[in-house]
């Protein structure tokens, strides 16, 4: 409701006006009431339709349209039909809120990544992902500012302010977490190449907001040696007071768990994993409200707390507690994700951003700025690359990790977020960037630079999740970069496991040389141990799920079947037929037994 | 953020301040967010206060202390030191609100009651529970509002007025579930036992907020035979309208499911269950926000679709999917109950009950009249009971049955969100009932009949929590009414599962004599194979959770040990030491072993 006052700030105050509304108030109140609660349920059955239309189209194998652009155009349509029927009020409803966004959307995708991502990878592709999440970003705001300025100011397009175009720039910058999870953890890319795309654009959003909010801050003040030295201490502090944060909340976490002792309590058959459930959600959101409150970004503290909380909270939890965690954080991601794309998608209708078109041809330039703008992919992997050499342990960044890197610069909600406040903020009120008649720009027809900034951002969004989102699974298995045995996203195929677990426990190793932290605040005693158990763990929560061509119980658990030395009794509970669950244990004990391959 | 805009339209709407406070308001915006980001903040770590407190309690064996006690006694410490150290912003954006209570914290709570309850003895009890629900609250809200409107009137306590004290009656009068779950599922009653408290305790949620709603409409309606009979027939309407969008959005869940075969592919390990879980969530959320939006009973509607979705639709998740939405809708359902009872606590600082102590007589009989109008169970008992005689297959509904219905009358957050709404909009503004001077009610000092509705309410809430809640067990352990081997909650003991499986399908072939509808719905052919599925896969879901009493594994599936029929591997992977996941993998295969006692 918050965007509703945020109008009403924005309408002129007039003091009659109000008087009489006030006493119209309470009636409209319960109206309005109604109003929500039908917009509610529209905006959930959507959410059905996605989930019912993209499992159908996994099912039948169908690659070139991903979910995420099911899901914006379950929400077109549905508010195009509203539209259509005159049921603007409606709409008006499903308009696209930044608080919301902010406080229900975003926090359980991000921290959902953190908690089922892989630590390691992430860790060891730090360096080249900070650097395109921050100083590529960065470099990015100034070369899509620059171009789609210049362009305007050549009149080769709608002529958009400096200080506007600059704003543009950064926020078009953050490429999407949403939009990148979405479409990469469906398709299953090699884990190093996830690691890096997710956390560039996880971290380019905190960038986003900060760079976007610190340009904002110059529609009002005037630009000094001063300000600009505070924004970048500004910059530093938001970072490292999120991790802080994040980091704290986690490893909290690990050592209430840890005294709890639910873990050997299970052992013992007291089972109380709904408590661990319940609990382990109080951290996560503590941390990201917390750094919110203190103006940090909330996003940062909630993925480092989710990664740590993977890290070492996970060992605490009883094997059931473990499995539900994932698997519900997974759920309630994958809910809160696909509202995301259904709401961008009425989003487009309930925005008046087709009313004017004078501004369309700043989406032809501010796309092909955002390509020039992401080329600090290759710079960055270039710079990777030379500590990459025949010494190190790492491999360099291929060509066509770079070519991924590159094509994936998937635009979203962040984004869209941004320009949806700038809009109802109306920021930039200038039209035509102030200097009147470039580029044909009539100032007495066109739009504002906030509405232009609006249409194009949002054009833009849908463009990439549809155009590079539709083509990337192509792309991906054209440039090789797959998974093997198309085993599942963020996670790696059996067959590279005990790989992988070696590589997990140098890592770790060298943040906590004498493993004096994971024994502080777990009952594991070596993290090679703690890894094989990880791994062990994941492969039970997410057995093959969503990935149709891993078949074969081949992705199961290499632990089990070192324990289960003795599989002769599983035909015979396979065998134990005319029992409806026959299906599901006879399934269950099976698939432990297969010989790795 | 709604009780703002209801606060915004109560005060005085004077022009000039408006006009002044538009210009502020962006400012003020910016810190009102930071201070409502300290406020989820603060609300969700006491959650987690609540979990850990409730759980070493639990592990302790404490039970004159429910943990919904505990939540509220967190609330209450919390907002106490919040008003002690001067922080009464932070303290407003803690206030229950209405709103946030119907949309986001009852709707999960009630559906995970439907969903994880036993349907048949529910159905088996609807008679009792009926007539507890619809005729006892409507004779309850008269014999309340009645004694607390003569007691006031013969000057032995604060004298409200007429309709004040009906309309006290009517929403004192509905028992809580929220409450009432939390403290009997906990303490494992008998299941009949459980079904009737917990179906009243829904059923009589509805009829209070509808019989509040009728009676508010007269504080400003003539009250007619017309208005009368027009309240009746809503009554029926919002019932009848409520079960239909229930059974409908549970239906169609089913056949949904059914034609995913999500559950089939899982068995060729092709793995959905996040999907499963996401949309399951659909259905009965839809159901819920369009009866609301038409006026109905949300809760009502949530809690039928929940019952249907256990009957029907469960069967076509694949076991994973089904043990996943049980075990995540509990987790759910634990946070937002968790978070109603430090809502409650906090509310007892934050709204301004204590600051008048010329109503607190009011207490006393209000509690008196909460007790002798829930005299209405022993009538309805005895009336039941003349249906149950030696020739029924239904045993009669004991005395202490009767006494433990009798005195469980919990009240919670429904009767105070009620009470809240009242305060707020300042329904009852006459202070002393109007009528001056009476039981020594100075009209110039004491509070309005609005505020001393809240008082009592909140009052009696809280005391129903600590004194009741802390009493049942001891109560129950005394009466004899605790589910044999101290099972849990809502669900039986291993050594009645036969009995009650055959019970199960009687009871569901009476509605679906042919099993039509299982048969167009599921995959299932019988009622007694698909109670006994169900069985089986409930006791996978929750293995002996909470309940310390229930140890060495007796509660495990039936079914499992029937096809489990070759136990020596158990002992080899038992033995299997050394490794970390021994216990886990031991200890989930040995359970299924031990014969049942």
């Amino acid at each position: 409701m918050r965007w509703l006052l945020a109008l009403a700030a924005l309408a002129q105050p007039v003091a009659a006006r109000l008087l009489a509304e006030a006493a119209e108030k309470e009636l409209e109140a319960e109206e309005e009431e109604v109003l929500v609660h039908y917009a509610i349920a529209i905006g959930v059955s959507l959410l059905g339709v996605t989930f019912v239309v993209g499992h159908v189209m996994e099912v039948y194998g169908v690659t070139w349209m991903p979910e995420a652009a099911v899901g914006v155009l379950t929400g077109l349509v549905a508010a195009g039909l509203c539209k259509a029927t005159g049921q603007t009020h409606l709409l008006a409803d499903e308009r696209f809120d930044f608080e919301f966004f902010m406080t229900f959307l975003l926090p359980p995708i991000i921290f959902e990544a953190g908690f089922n991502l892989q630590v390691t990878p992430f860790v060891r592709n730090l360096a080249p992902t900070a650097f395109f999440a921050f100083i590529g970003t960065f470099l990015s705001t100034f070369v899509v500012g620059g171009l789609v300025y210049l362009a305007g100011q050549s009149g080769l397009c709608y002529p958009m302010g400096a200080l506007a175009s600059l704003t543009f720039g950064s926020l078009i910058s953050a490429t999407d977490p949403v939009t990148v999870i979405a479409v990469f953890n469906k398709i299953g890319v090699k884990v190093d190449l996830f690691s890096m795309v997710f956390g560039e654009s996880v971290l380019n959003d905190a960038v986003a907001i900060v760079l976007s909010k610190t340009l904002l801050l110059f529609t009002t003040q005037e630009i000094t040696q001063g300000s600009v030295l505070t924004a970048s201490l500004l910059f530093v502090k938001i970072f490292a007071g999120s991790i802080a944060i994040g980091v704290a909340a986690g490893l909290l976490s690990s050592y209430v768990f840890k005294k709890l002792k639910t873990k050997e309590e299970a052992q013992n058959h007291h089972e109380h994993f709904t408590m661990e459930a319940a609990l382990s959600f109080v951290f996560p959101w503590v941390a990201y409200f917390i750094a919110e409150a203190l103006e940090l970004s909330g996003l940062v503290a909630i993925l480092i707390c989710g990664m740590v909380m993977a890290t070492y909270t996970r060992y605490n939890l009883s094997e059931k507690g473990a499995i539900l965690t994932m698997r519900a954080y997974k759920a309630v991601a994958a809910i809160a994700e696909t509202f995301v794309f259904v709401y961008l998608g009425m989003a487009m209708v309930s925005f008046p951003i087709l009313s004017h078109t004078s501004s369309l041809n700043l989406l032809v330039f501010g796309l092909l700025a955002c390509f020039v703008g992401r080329l600090h992919i290759p710079i960055g992997s270039a710079l990777t690359n030379c500590f990459r050499g025949p010494g190190s342990s790492l491999p360099p960044i291929s060509l066509a990790y770079q070519f991924i890197m590159w094509w994936s610069g998937l635009r979203g909600g962040v984004a869209f977020a941004l320009a949806a406040k700038i809009y109802s903020d109306n920021n930039f009120p200038a039209k035509c960037g102030g200097g009147a008649e470039l580029a044909g720009c009539d100032p007495n027809n066109a739009m504002n630079d906030s509405e232009a900034i609006l249409q194009t951002t949002m054009l833009i969004a849908a463009l990439t999740i549809f155009v590079f989102g539709g083509s990337i699974t192509f792309l991906a298995l054209k440039a090789n970069v797959m998974e093997t045995a198309s085993g599942g996203g963020a996670k790696s195929d059996a067959s590279i496991v005990n790989k992988e677990l070696e590589e997990n426990s140098q890592v770790m190793l060298q943040c906590d040389k004498n493993a004096f932290l994971l024994r502080l605040l777990t009952h594991e005693t070596s993290y090679k141990q703690a890894a094989e158990d990880a791994k062990a763990l994941e492969e039970e929560a997410f057995p093959s799920e969503s990935h149709p061509g891993s078949s074969k119980g081949s992705r199961r658990p290499s632990k089990t079947s070192i324990e289960l030395t003795s599989p002769p009794y599983t035909s015979t509970a396979g065998k134990a037929t005319g029992q409806t669950f026959k299906g599901w244990l006879g399934g269950k004990l099976s698939t432990t037994t297969p010989p790795l391959n």
